[in-house]
This record gives C-alpha cells, structure tokens and sequence, in this order.
C-alpha cells in the first residue's frame, strides 16, 4: 500500500466509535420522536439515474453533484439530497402509498463541494415530510415534532423561527422592478440573520431599488402580524403540547429555498449559538415539478452534524466512553472457563460485558480497561472460584468488592 | 421528467416502510448483540480513493469496483466491502484504537454486478471483527456472539459448521501437484455443500489429480477430527452458553477466500433452507498485506439481505403493518383542540401517534387506518368532549370503547 491509499479522501470522515456512538444516540434518540409522530422509515438507493438529479437543484448546484458513466453505459449519480428521490418515490409508488404519506429518511448525501471547516462532501441527511395534506394540521405536526425531537435530546431552549412565504410575497411584491423579481428580494432579505438593516437595504439598493423603497420594504415586513394560517398553524402546535415560547413569529425569516409556499420555519438552539439547525415548510408544487404527481407537501430537513455537535457541546449525550460497562478478565489458563461462564451470564442479562482475548498479566488487563475507560473490571482468581464469587473492581476510584454471580448480574441490571 | 427518471437503477432497491421496518428491527436486535459483547460501531466514507481498493480483491473482482473520477481528477472509488477500509483504519490511526479492537459495522456495499435474484449492486454488509488478538478466546466470542445474534432475532435453529483451515491444508497439501496448487483443491472442496462427492472428485480429476488421489483426499479430511485449536475455540463458545448442539464440526468446510488462516466458519439456518446466512473466520495476515500493519483478526460477515428474508419468512418481526399504533380522528373543526391534545398525551407517553391531518368525514378515516393497518383509531366527539373521555375503536373487530384520556394512556403504555 502506497501511502495515498492510507488517507481517507478528501473532505470525507472516518467515524471511530467515539464519535459513531454519539451520532448512533442522536440518530436513534430522535427517529424514536419521528415514529412516535407516525412518521415511517424509508431507503432510497446511493445511486440513481443522473437525470432524475441533473437540472433538479439549480445550475450551480449541478456542478455539485457527483455523476459519473457506469460500466453499462448508463449516466448515473450519487444521492445529493433526499427529496427528489422522495419525488420519484411519489411518482414510482402511487397507489401503493397512504393518502397521507409520513416518512423520515436518514441517509448521507455527497456534495463535490469545496471542503471547508463543517463542511464536508458526504453528511447525513434527516428530513421528516408530510405529503398529501394541505392542512394546516400538517404544518402543526411537522413543528411539533421537531421540537419533541430536540426536546427528546435533552435540549432547554428551543425557538422555532416561523414565517409565512405567502405574506412575505405579498409584502414585497410591491417592491419588485423590471430588474429585481421577488426571489431576489428574498434572497437579500434572508440574510438579515447575520447581516444588520443598514447592510441588507444597501444591498437592496445595489439591486436597483431606491433607498426609500428599501426601508419601506423592511418596515412594511416589520409590521405585518402573522397571517390566519400561521396563527392557526402555531395553535395546533401549542394544543400538541409545544411550549408556545418556542413558537417565535419572525416576519424577516425568508428562507433561500424558491420553493415554499406557505408556512416556513427554522430550528434555533440559543444555547448553542446563532445560526439555525435545521429548517423547512410547506412546499405545495415542488413534488409535481420533481415528478409530475401533484402532491402537496410540508417538512423539515433537520442539520444532523449541527445538532450532534450541539448535543456534545452542551453535555446531553451519556457519558460512556466506551461500550462495555464491565471488562471480565481472565486470571489464567486453568481459570479460564469461570471467567467465560461469568462473561455469558452478564451477557445474558443484557449488561453490554468485553472478555479480555488473551491470557495475560492481570496488570496489563487492568490498563486496558483504564485505557479503553471500560468503568469495571471482574477478576475471578482460585479464591474466588472456590467461593463462587467474583471480584468487581471499579476502575474510577480502585475499589475492590466481592460479590456472588447474582449479586453482580443484579448491581448492572 | 422523462419515463426514464421515475426509474430506480437497475440492481438497486429502495425500501418502502414495511421493508424497512423490518430491515431496521433486525439491525437493531443484532447490534443490541455486538453491544453486548463489546463491540464498537465504526462508520468510513462510502467513496475512498480507488487506489486503496483496486488490487485488493483480485482481478475479477477489480472490474466490480464502482470507479470514476472526480472533478478534482482524483481516481475514487465506492465502498466494496467493509475490510478493506478497516484494514486502512488500523494503519491510519494507530495508536489511537485500542490494542484489541472489536469493531462493528453495518453499511452498504457496492458492486457492479450483474443483477440476478438476491443479488444486487447495493446492499448491507454487516461485519464483526476481534482486531489484535491471536488466542482462541478471540475466535470463541466471534462464534459466541455470531450464535446470539441470531438466537436474538428469534432463530430455533442455528448451526455454526467448523472446520480450520491449517487442518484443511496440511490434510490437502501431499494431493497438489504441478499444475494443482492448494487453494485450487480447497476451492472445489468448497463445493461440497452443493455438489455430491462424486462430483467433487470428478472436478479433482478434471483439474489433474488421478481419481485413486482425489478419494483419498476425500476421505484423509473425513476422518480427521479437529485440531486442538478448533476443540479449545468450541469449548469456550460452550463455556460462554453457545449450545453445544449448534457447533458442528465439518471437515470438508473450505470457504472460498485464500486469506483465511485458521479456524473458519459459516452460519446455516436448517428452519430456512440449505446456504449459509454467513460465514468468516481468523485471517492473521489480510491485515498485513491490505494494510502494512501487522494486526491478527478474526471475524465473521453477516448475509443481512439473507438474515431479513429468513426472519420474515420463519415470523420472527414483528406484526406491526404500520408504524402508528393509534389514529387520533379528527371530529370537526370545533373539536380539533381535543384530538391535538389527546395525540399530544399519548406521544408523552411514547405511544406512537397518528394525527388524522385533515378535517374530513369519519367514515374517510377510518378507512385511511383501515389501509394503513393501524390497529386502532381514537375519536373525540361533541358528547366526549363533554363527558371528557374519548371512544376507542379496534380497527380489527370494530368493537368500541369508551375512556378516559388516562385510561387510554394505560392501556398502551
């Protein structure tokens, strides 16, 4: 092996147990939060048809799109985003799926795009989407479980950042020119999370509107209150059980995205910093733009790096910096077996229970359980087995104890 | 879109909800398992420079490597197995991973082959591996852990067929000749779990061994017993609760890959049919040569496309034919602070809840739950309302009941 081969490719990430146990928690903990919401799993292929990708997101983001030429002959390209595979899914399936489709996907995604510090060309994707509903019930559903979901991981603060993409057009509007339609104010004014007034009105200056018009524009979003569809769709949230101080009416939040159509939101975690963990809303035509079946849609797609960054930051994941709790070593050859009959009944009763591989020197077995921060240590020595006990070492303070099989099984159960 | 883009790629798979429900329980049972026996998760990079994996699988297998350039004219490659960019692990972050490593790992595979039935160019691989350790302790929790993965899932009948593969040469190395080398003798040995042994010698024939030599090949492994090795491998898979009927020692077991080098294994499931759900064995030097560190290893594969099929095939999933337990109607717009309130209750108590999302006739709904399978449907009317309970109807024989909302609770916590 030359020395290339040994590096994991450029913008890509090896995850060693560490980290792989506290990306498995979080995964796990909030796909428990979608299915208690009804949402159901669903697996789309890596790889697809380039074309069902290609001109989907947008020329630049073509560009990003890993595709290549099969053996066969066949353009094909990796998974860039869950939803157009969801779009075919909903093209491909039609009558096998429920009216009301509730699915969650967690799969990577791979981008070719610059790497740069928490960026990376291959990250996981969660989204959760109702398709089928133009209900504002939807919407409701689709806040409530983001906020559960992160509730679930332990996090205090939550804001879930709302607007309404039908207001927000309607307000602007009236400030589009022949030279800024109003996507391009959108997009300006999205920005107003981390740039102040005065910056985004120059920028929508150097669009071409009047200052004036610029301000007026800001002003006119300021005062705008939530419309009927918002307020009922923060209501149904607040009856859902949301803590309505998580529900914050942002009439700025504009959203990149073309696509939205109504309700908009994005997840904010105070406690962790300024910029959103996920996002989304309702998107009424983009499934029959995608895939020719009109199907309306609301969802949320859910920043999984960010969030487990944020989990570890803060302190909610468990602890464990190892998976076994207990390291059964192994005294010597002739006891052997008391160690392998203990290591099976611990098992037995589910205590996740590592036997040392090897006949060795106690000593070492001791540093590779401090090493590896395996919390206890059982020792079964000619004493002990004539006794029939164990000794359970705790590795954090040195303490030793005697105890019966029983009695050690039950102290881990 | 084209007809051609509402395609999935030929060989690929997606997974609509009741699929992968199911593949999702069988992930989780068996990686409670490996949990339980210490065994880490690890996650690499589905794409990886291709040099790192060409060469590595021999020629033919070379041409089923996904490979293509990038933009940035680097050669890449998808993932084809699970060893070899753990063989790059081990040398990358040495130092870093303990001296005896017990890794996990469950991801997808890709290989360009040519689609038939059961086999695709996508699917899940699932590995345990003991990195570091050369004691027959080693290979005893592999077998141990390998037998209570499937014992998990609910299998009767597990039969773990032994052989080792130092008997297997020592035994097959006097039948070479010039033109018959020892791995072309253990590949048609191989085929003895589906070739009768007169097929099998006349292979040996037809490859240049008289026909005398290769019965006398046949019947030197016959009556072989197994090694010391193999016997202290088997009593401690028994001392750790494998039972002893499931350790079948079977001297013609060959497996097909050259790199193993002592006791070797598969994994047959009688209740389901004749091939093997998996198989592996200790492989002291791969490790070496994939990765230039010298690390002894022992571990097994898992089939999991196989272990699926055979789980839903002998009724060991679960039943649920819909994520959602319950169905919360909605009655009218008046009551819908009622219905969201009672589905708010219920996912409190992690019972997993539907929210009809819409307002629409009684009748509709139950027949939305009828389709999905959801057993049961709550319905909070005007007379409810009042009365404060709700009406639970058993979707199964119709029978309705009324509770209250705590009752409700009980009956499915």
């Amino acid at each position: 092996m030359t020395k290339t081969n040994l590096q994991t490719l450029k913008g890509f990430r090896d995850f060693l147990p560490e980290e792989k146990r506290n990306r498995d928690y979080v995964e796990k903990k909030i796909s428990e939060v979608f299915e208690r919401f009804g949402f159901e799993p669903l697996e789309t292929p890596t790889l697809e048809y380039a074309s069902l990708l290609l001109g989907k997101y947008g020329d630049e983001a073509d560009k990003l799109v890993y595709s290549f030429t099969d053996r066969g002959e066949r353009e094909i390209a990796l998974r860039y985003d869950q939803t157009v595979p969801t779009a075919r899914i909903l093209a491909q399936y039609q009558g096998q799926l429920p009216k009301y489709f509730r699915r969650y996907q967690i799969q990577n995604v791979f981008r070719a795009d610059k790497p740069q510090k928490g960026r990376y060309r291959e990250f996981t994707q969660c989204d959760i989407d109702i398709f089928g509903s133009t209900s504002t019930l939807a919407d409701s559903e689709i806040l409530a479980c983001s906020y559960f979901a992160y509730k679930e991981l332990g996090f205090k603060e939550i804001a879930l950042n709302l607007n309404d993409r039908q207001t927000l057009m309607a307000n602007l509007t009236p400030f589009t020119t022949d030279k800024v339609d109003v996507f391009s104010l959108i997009q300006t004014i999205d920005k107003l999370d981390k740039k102040t007034q005065i910056e985004v009105v120059a920028e929508l200056v150097e669009k071409g509107l009047a200052e004036e018009q610029a301000k007026l524009a800001l002003t006119t979003l300021q005062t705008t209150g939530p419309s009927d569809n918002l307020k009922a769709i923060i209501d149904g949230a607040i009856a859902l059980g949301v803590d309505e101080k998580s529900l914050v009416f942002n009439p700025f939040l504009a959203r990149g995205l073309d696509y939205y159509t109504g309700m908009i939101f994005e997840i904010l975690l105070p406690e962790y910093g300024g910029s959103s963990s996920g996002g989304g809303g309702r998107y009424d035509k983009l499934i029959d733009n995608l895939g020719g079946v009109d199907v309306p849609a609301v969802g949320v797609a859910f920043g999984f790096d960010r969030t487990v960054e944020a989990a570890v930051a803060l302190g909610l994941l468990p602890e464990n910096k190892s998976t076994s709790q207990i390291l059964v070593s192994v005294f010597d050859e002739s006891l052997l077996p008391e160690s392998l009959k203990v290591a099976g009944e611990l098992r037995k009763a589910k205590i996740k229970t590592e036997l040392y591989p090897a006949v060795d020197k106690l000593g070492k077995q001791f540093k590779y359980a401090d090493q590896k921060q395996i919390p206890f240590v059982v020792i079964i020595g000619e004493e002990e087995k004539l006794a029939n006990q164990v000794v359970l070492k705790d590795m954090s303070t040195g303490q030793q104890f005697k105890l019966s099989l029983s009695e050690l099984v039950e102290r881990f159960s």
